[in-house]
Parts: structure tokens; C-alpha cells; sequence
């Protein structure tokens, strides 16, 4: 099942905390792993045992739907068992500090420890203080790899490549993990990357990205291979600016009279929850011809399976 | 295990929303099915791996204790992978749409998913967007199928049948899914049913549903074979009738002397949470000779181990 | 794995209450098997299939980061499913009542019933309507019995014996569970036991329990074994005397001085979670060469497997 092929590649990373950092073949290895996984999820028996006994817990100090569940998922269909921890049932509100939480949970032996924090560095700081492995399931506005790693994948698999693909990203740039995490990703990986936002909703040092900054859809858009769409992080904004959600859809929420000006074959990404209407015309959401974002899900649990496969690898083989 | 008998019948619905266009064969394969299951429940080791690697989903917009912890030890029991999700955890404080959280689960590759919605039909709408089975575990005030089922496994299991019993439903009928899922089950199965309820919490078109109407306990009870006491539904009752519970216990209560117009070997059954003096004498609920609540939670398990297990069947066998 | 040594010995007790009644053979019993699962939790693969198809709850009616994860891992290492249950999303907010929520529960065929309840008391009065084993995670200020099973353990494992070791409980004592227990386990494995507090925080009956009593840290750490923290548990002075932070620290917070008193060896404990700086100085309490706090917690995981496994041996050896 995980042969490394022909290669003596190996992962040469203990934790998955961010793109950046991570080289072609770092990425294209944990793709071509997750690539078997979405065979395995497609059977009835979606389950193999390569992790029994081990024991993933999910460490979430925000809500999150379809990533707690999707690293859940990953982890029981390996074979471990999994524990979800939420900061409402947590010691937090007792006054436990985020290290002594960690360094808690740690003490209990788990071979994986998938956290999600509101501050951007919280899950590099709680790498450096416990001996498991940790994914990052988005730490602020800083990285969400399992995301850009599952666009990736969903790319690749409609498109045959990365390489020389032209992506825009568009709207909410200022405040998103994701656009972050693809930047590092889609420029590794050899593709071009456009952002196409309001000016306030671009991140400050955007000329320093090495993309193309656009403040117009339509010009933005213009023959792109990939048009991937962001959340309004409404949450995120702290009085500044909140646009009115009518004003957004007209300039830069998608619709098919934009998506014109892209490739004929473009396609259609978000990494949801959509807010339809605002950031995306409903009705485009659901063209299965254009919109890839039920595949971004499925690919979602399978390049979860890759991670932390490949994380525990060296653990399984050492000892078996 | 679960062989279907000589008959080459084959269960006919690729998900359970109601018991309203279930046939009496369905109904009485299903309890056939769970009776098997009452027994591997009693067992030390209550667990097989008929569904290894298939995934269930337990998503609850609604709170429970019995009915979640009931679906998620069914799906367990079962061997399958379980994954809880409620809607305080939930993208829906986003402002995902019902239809989007389910489609992105969906998108993951579960079997089952199993709905709990305050809105009536919401589990219908959901089970024409997904494809994987859906059971409805309560939808607003209108059917809760699996309740229906267990409850007449209990009756099955005392009694020794469902025809010809006379069975009184007794209390908030307006706001009770319970009572409408139990109400299709008892009349396909031949039994007859009475509601007895104070005018307020009758059904607006009581007399359309082939029952007899009572609005005093006494005359109700009469000469039943089973007494089926509901929940006031307090939270349902949205600022029209809210009764006085002391009112409530002296007219509509059940307790040993209206009971005693009952048939001197009458069970009496409560869908739980009971609410102790206010539906039901607190005393007659813990007597054992008479009340079969506890059981009601037992066969719960059985029963929703049966409806997991018909419909992944076919799934089952077809990849065999 | 689980053979019982040479004797005849038979754990006596059919759920786990408290530790005061336990002879010192049961706790020595308890102990010896806790310390093969240490073992077992430090291997990739930590899971056994002992209890498989058992079903463990936990049934939590107050918050806990690592009591509810400790036992939730305890019960899947040793192949069992488990069901978590807490007072957010049950039936409580319905009205139910503890007895109710519990018979439920039980009515569903659990093995093993792990509760914790603010209410001194709960867990035993709970244990007298059920038919499965129960083990009392924490029940207002009565008992936390695990909790001293693992303290115990830690020491034994660090100091090789109980026996005549001087153990200073210091803090909090009239609030807190863990202090009852310990002082139980403590005396009857033949070690010494002081208490050290400020007189607002110190047990009523204190002069009747067969300690120490001190209300000056200095003199109370002298030439101890062991320095046994515990947590401020401001959630439960009600009104009363609620301390200063500041001033706490000062005379009773635990630091390098205070520390000096005691043995050179002497090890500092805390059941967590801590508060730095209030009960315990930041630096100390990451030691590693005089803190084991983090050790508490993972004997904590092994301790609880050993409850769980020895409460329901019987059943499985009656139906094997």
C-alpha cells in the first residue's frame, strides 16, 4: 500500500506545521500518497490497520466542521484511535496555558497531535515542546497546509499538473491561512499565481509574494487555468473594514458573466464554508462542469491519510 | 447472522425518513432483524465487524442524550466508524446552509448519515442531495421512525404481537413526532390506536388520522392493552397553550388509579425524557412489573442497529 | 498480560468509588498492574483487543481536559468502544435527572460507567441503580480515587516503595477530592501525612484524620519525600475566603526556597492543571529533575486502564 517507490526518498520532515519550507518533492510525494487514498475512501472497506494501537488527538481552539471531522475521519480510517478535544471541554477555561495543555496531552503518548489555534505561530511553538508529531489545521493567518495540499491534489487530478498553471486567488487575501499556504505551494510547484482583491482585503507586503496583484476580477481573471475563491473572514476583520455583502458580490463575488474571462475549462474552487451569494453566485457552486468544491472535500480526507501516514512512518518501521 | 430468511425479500428503501409508506412486511423484517441484535447486546462482547470500514455520521442539529449515544454504540456495535457532529461544533455558525453542511460531509465518503433537525421534511430535503443512506432520528414534529420501532419491539416482545392491541397515546400528540411515526407503524401493523390529550395538544386534523379521540384519561384508558405516555414538549410550545404541570399531572398524569382502567396487564411506556410528576407518577415509572421504559432504551439499540445494517447491505454484499 | 500472580487474591470490589475501604493489597494489586500498561503506552502499538466489544461511557456532568481524554484512551487501548458523554449536550437541560440519565445509559448495556459529578455523593448513589461496574472520576469534594492511584503510582515508580515515605499535601485541602484520596491511599500503605495550608483552607474535621497539620510551608516541607501541590479551586469558594493570588504565592505557592526544606530528592507533584504562579513557581514546575508532573499524567492513562481492566475481568472470564 505505501511503497516509497523506487527512490530512497523520505520525508525528511518530523511535523507538517506549514508549506513553506517544503520542497517539489516533499509535496509531490504526500500527493502521490494521497492519490492511493482516494481509491481506498471510494470502497466499501475504507479502512486498513496500519496505525492500530497509535492515536491521533485533534486539538481544536476553533470550531471547525469539515476539518476536524476530515483529520477524524483520516485517522480512524488508518486505523488509529482518535480523541477530539475542543477548547469548551477543555482545561482553557480553568486557566491552563496552551503548552500545558499540550505538553498534557503529550504526556499521554499520542503519536499525532492535529491543532487548530486563533494565533498564528501557536503550532510551531507547541511542536518545539512536545516528542509527537503535529499537524497544523490552521494557526491563525498564517498556514492551513492540508488545505493547500489538498487544492493540489484536486488540481493535479483534473489538470494532469501543477506546473505552469495560472491561479488566481481571490478576495479575502488579508486574512487567509489558505492563501498563505498556496502561495508556498502553487510557486514550488512551478504555477503563477494572481490575488484578485479589494486594495483593503490584500495582505501589506503583497509585492514581496512574487505574484500579480489585481484589484479588478475581470482583469484577474483573465485566462487563468484556476479561479479559487476565499471565505470572507468576517470573524477575522476587527472593525476595519466589513464590506456590505452586496457591494462584495458585485465586485468580486464570482458569477458566470466573470468567470467568462477565464479559460474555457477553468475551474472553480473554494475551500468552504462558502457564504453563497457573497463570495460566490449559488447556482455556480453547484455546476458540477465548472465547480470542483465537493472534490476539494473528498481530496481533503485523503490528503489527511497522507500526512499522517507519512508522519508516523518511521515510528511504525522502526519498531516493527 | 443476518441471513433473510427463506423469502427472497429485499428491503425496498434506500433510507429511513418515516414509518408513513413502510409496508408491514418492512416493519416486521426490521424487528425481526433487531430481535437478533437484543441478543448480541446482552453479550459480553456485543461487537462484530459486519461493517469494518464504513463510516456512519451522526449529525444532530437538535440535543440528545439517548438518541445520538443510541445510533453512534448501534454504528459502533456494528464495527463501523463512527464520527459525532452537533450543530455547537458546526460550520452552521458560519452561515453554512443545512444542505451545504451535509453535502460536504457527504463529499466524505460516510454510509450513513443519521439527521436530527428541528425543521419537519429537513432530513427528506437533505436525503435527495447525498449518496449514502440517510435515517432520520427526528425531524421537527413530524416522524421519528426509529422511536416507533423500538417501541413496538418492546410491545412485540411482551405481547407477542402488534395486531389487535389497543394502544393509547397519551399527552402532547400536537408537538410529537412520536406520536405520528407511531401512529403509521401501529395502523400498518393492525393495531388499534387512541389519542388522548386535552383539546390544545390534539393535532388539528385528529379525526382524519383513523383514531379515536378521547380528551379524558379515564374513558381513553379504558381496556387498553398499552399505555404510551409523551413528552411535554415544552420548548415546542411557542407562546400559545404552556399548561400549569401540577394542572397537567391531575388530568392528563398517568398514575396507578388512571391506570386502573387500563387492562390489569397494560404496559406502560415513555419515549423518555420523562418528566417525573408532571407525565407520570414517579413511582409507577420505576415499577418494573408494569413499565417498560428501560427496556424502550434497550430495544433502542437493537432497533437502530437494524436500520444501520439493512441499509448498507446491499453495499455490502455488492462489493463482497 | 493479566495473569494475577501466584495467589488466589480477587479484586473484591465491583466499582470504584473511592480508595477509602480498599485494603492495601487492592492497592497494591491495582499498582502492579498499572505497571504493565506503562509498558504497554510507551510501544507504537498500545492497543490490545481485551475488552473488545465492550462498551465504556464517560459520563461527565463537569468539565475535564485530561480526566475525560485520560480515560477515553484508557478505554480504546484496551479495544473497547467508547461513548462520551457530557452535561452540554444531554438530556439534563430536558430535566432529566441524574438517575434517570444514568438508567438510560445502562438500559444501553455499558460495561463500565465513568462519572464525574460536582455533587459529593453522585457516583455512589448512582453506582446502587445500575448493573455495570462504576468508576468515580471526581465527585464534588468527596473522592478522586484514580487520582491517588496514579499519584501513587508515580511515587512508588520514583522512590520504589509508600511505605514510611513523609508526604506534604499543601494548598487547598477543604476543596479538594484529591487530597481525600491521597490521604486515604497514603495511610494505608504506611506513609506519613501532612497537610499544609492556610486555616481557611484547611478540612474542618483535620485534627481527626491522622495527619499534620501545618499552616507554614517552611516547617510543613520539612525533611518531606514528597511535595504534593494542589490546585486553588476558586470555582468552588463559594463567597467564603477567596485569596489574593499574590499573597497565596507568597506564603503558600510553592518555589526554590520553600522547596529547600524539604529533602534534597524530594519530588514536587500536582494533579493539574496547574496554576503558575498561584500555587506553583513556573520554573519549578518544569523541572524534570525534581517535578513530575508530567509523569502524573501518564501514569494516569496506565492507572485507569488498570480500573477499567480489572472491573471487568470477571465478565469476561465467566464468558469466555
Amino acid at each position: 500500500m505505501t511503497d516509497t517507490s523506487a527512490t530512497d526518498y523520505r520525508f525528511p520532515h518530523p511535523h507538517i506545521l506549514g508549506i513553506e519550507g517544503f520542497s517539489a518533492q516533499d509535496i509531490t510525494h504526500l500527493l502521490d500518497l494521497a492519490d492511493k487514498y482516494v481509491d481506498q475512501n471510494r470502497r466499501f472497506d475504507k479502512k486498513t490497520d496500519e496505525m492500530h494501537g497509535m492515536t491521533v488527538i485533534n486539538l481544536f481552539f476553533e470550531n471547525s466542521t469539515r476539518t476536524r471531522t476530515s483529520f477524524e475521519l483520516a485517522a480512524k480510517r488508518l486505523g488509529a484511535d482518535t480523541i477530539n478535544m475542543s477548547v469548551e471541554s477543555s482545561s482553557i477555561k480553568k486557566g491552563e496555558t496552551l503548552i500545558d495543555t499540550a505538553m498534557t496531552l503529550n504526556a499521554m503518548h499520542p503519536d499525532v497531535l492535529v491543532v487548530r489555534h486563533s494565533e498564528s505561530g501557536a503550532t510551531k511553538l507547541l511542536s518545539e515542546k512536545v516528542n509527537c508529531a503535529v499537524i497544523n489545521a490552521g494557526d491563525g493567518s498564517h498556514e492551513h497546509p492540508t488545505q493547500a495540499l489538498l487544492d493540489a491534489l484536486t488540481i493535479r487530478r483534473r489538470k494532469g499538473r501543477l506546473n505552469n498553471m495560472t491561479v488566481a486567488i481571490c478576495g479575502d487575501v488579508a486574512h487567509s491561512r489558505v492563501a498563505r499556504s498556496n502561495i508556498h505551494l502553487l510557486h514550488t510547484m512551478g504555477a503563477r499565481v494572481r490575488l484578485v482583491a479589494p486594495p483593503t482585503l490584500l495582505p501589506a507586503a503583497a509585492d514581496r509574494l512574487g505574484v500579480e496583484v489585481f484589484t479588478d476580477m475581470r482583469e484577474g481573471l483573465k485566462d487563468c487555468d484556476i479561479v479559487m475563491m476565499l471565505r470572507l473572514q468576517m470573524e477575522r476583520m476587527q472593525g476595519s473594514f466589513v464590506p456590505s455583502t452586496r457591494e462584495y458580490f458585485r465586485f468580486f463575488g464570482l458569477d458566470r458573466e466573470k468567470l467568462a474571462f477565464a479559460k474555457a475549462d477553468a475551474l472553480v474552487m473554494h475551500p468552504g464554508p462558502m457564504n453563497r451569494g457573497v463570495e460566490i453566485d449559488s447556482d455556480l457552486a453547484d455546476d458540477i462542469d465548472r465547480s470542483v468544491i465537493r472534490e476539494q472535500v473528498e481530496m481533503g480526507v485523503a490528503v489527511r491519510m497522507a500526512c499522517v501516514d507519512i508522519l508516523t512512518r518511521a515510528k511504525r518501521e522502526e519498531q516493527a
